[in-house]
């Protein structure tokens, strides 16, 4: 189905029937390393309309500037004017203060030192924003609509570049001191193990994210070209070192979630990224690995499960991020 | 001065003063694995009364008889009725039922399993009882009263027999799913390290506890009486073997702390038992190695404390218990 021709079912049966009429509106702005995304969508996560255009990742003014186009397009498209939006979430890649709503120059928007989106992003649009990054702001969303429905306790990690994960404790999001709670991925589980980007040895993330089975595909076929995925594709095609790597990646994300619900007491952690796209040769080893380490007592009415939201999780994502702002 | 008298006085300044005319009575009930006391004190924290007893560590019926035989003592010795106190704590080693208040044979307390205290006091006393496991009790002291006030996020952890963690969460004790967060003394830091006692190897709280420092100690000096008191003593003394134990010691336990510092993002660590006693010797390689393998985003403005409570600790821990049955 043609995407204006959705836009419009959803804006005639949001005007004429009470589907949506207790719903307020909300602009969703995720900032991706090579893709951005505006969407319109409701406050139980159904998403409206959408605009998506390249990101500028080295000039900020030129990014932010494609931002603003992204969401004007976008209400245009769906047929509402800007005073009709509650509140805007923005998801984006950390380092960020939450705060403040100021972007550190993450590692995929390399040119995005200290961008005060939030001020910016206020100021033109004259509503309220809300930034958040972005494994923050899936935890929200599997909370709220997807794998970790139902949960007052639970963690949400991704499994590609990095490890990090967005925790969500008493049915809230937990941020810590300075917004930099779940960085579980530097979390050092082999003191000697292989060398971490941020520069220690043996972290959660040197062991067990995308990043790490690529390498270790790379070291052991002796071949520059092999990538995460391409680890898998052999796997599945029964290649004993490919199945081997990621034993081992499973193993080492199974420990690190085996400390993590020792800490935290969580009742299900939602992984991302690899472990959706993988789930058939990672969910069961990762699985097995988190009992094996971790308390009988703190395992029992555990779930690891794969995130829900599949390709909307994005732009869930940064509707979400906006949630906190709306008084429903 | 004899404890009467500072009875007395306590109990005129309540009456003819308005010092703690605003404050509630509170009985805080301490159960340990040798004694157990019961202390009249103060929303505030302040101790007025005490009476203190043998437990009774193999028959619970005896044990909770000795504990309801305190509790009326020190009312009696305090001059109060039963009928004057607001609410009652009870701290008390896991595992426990947070919510249900029933004791579950803790290890130091092998006869008193499915003890429904709470339901027994409350009963008895005809007031409302709370019962918390004691690394969660003193945490929530600490962070009242002691070396964790004014802390947002904090964790209070024991390194005596075990190493068990009480996490204060936004301003709120955080209990996890069924009571056993904090259990991080069996998170797995080194995969071929030694035995715990919970059967898995390389558990925190097999390198880094009291247990684990006096078992290194009678391993290295071949002498099966020394405790870990001992090799704090021989390490102060100048001896090698004492003082490299206790750095491994002391690196593992920042190694954990880095762990959960990654994971939480606090601002403050209150540590108790051997780190308050041989503060002198673990304090300082216990922050080195903390800031060494955490990020240093994360560390800035992390401060690593001994607990202030000292000797009153237990009593406070018990009073503390109690503050949300109270509505001030």
């Amino acid at each position: 189905m043609p995407r204006r021709a959705a836009v419009f079912r959803a804006r005639r049966s949001r005007r004429n029937s009470d589907l949506f009429v207790t719903n307020k509106l909300i602009l969703g702005i995720d900032i991706g390393g090579t893709k951005s995304a505006a969407v319109i969508g409701t406050a139980e996560g159904v998403v409206l309309a959408r605009a998506a255009a390249k990101t500028d990742a080295n000039d900020w003014r030129r990014g932010v500037a494609t931002l603003i186009e992204l969401a004007r397009d976008v209400c245009r498209d769906y047929g509402c004017q800007m005073s009709e939006i509650t509140a805007v979430g923005v998801s984006c890649g950390g380092p960020l203060n939450f705060e403040t709503g100021t972007i550190h120059a993450p590692p995929n928007l390399p040119g995005w030192e200290a961008v005060p989106l939030k001020a910016l992003l206020e100021a033109e649009f004259g509503l309220l924003v809300q930034v958040e990054n972005d494994a923050n702001a899936t935890a929200i969303a599997e909370h709220r609509w997807g794998a970790g429905a139902g949960c007052r306790n639970m963690a949400f990690l991704t499994m590609g570049t990095g490890i990090g994960a967005g925790l969500i404790l008493n049915n809230q999001l937990y941020r810590g001191r300075n917004g930099l709670a779940g960085e579980i991925g530097h979390m050092r589980l082999v003191l000697g193990g292989p060398l971490c980007l941020c520069g220690k040895r043996g972290c959660l993330e040197a062991l067990a994210s995308g990043t790490a089975i690529g390498r270790m595909g790379r070291e052991r076929f002796g071949d520059v070209s092999v990538t995460a995925h391409e680890v898998c594709d052999r796997a599945r095609l029964g290649d004993p070192i490919a199945t081997d790597i990621l034993a081992q990646a499973a193993y080492f994300m199974g420990l690190g979630l085996a400390g993590l619900l020792q800490t935290l007491n969580l009742e299900r952690i939602v992984l991302g990224t690899l472990a959706v796209h993988a789930a058939d040769l990672l969910l069961e080893p990762i699985r097995r690995s988190a009992q094996e380490n971790c308390w009988p007592s703190v395992w029992a009415g555990v779930s690891i499960v794969p995130a829900a939201l599949g390709d909307a999780a994005q732009d869930k994502a940064a509707l979400a991020v906006a949630l906190p702002l709306i008084k429903t």
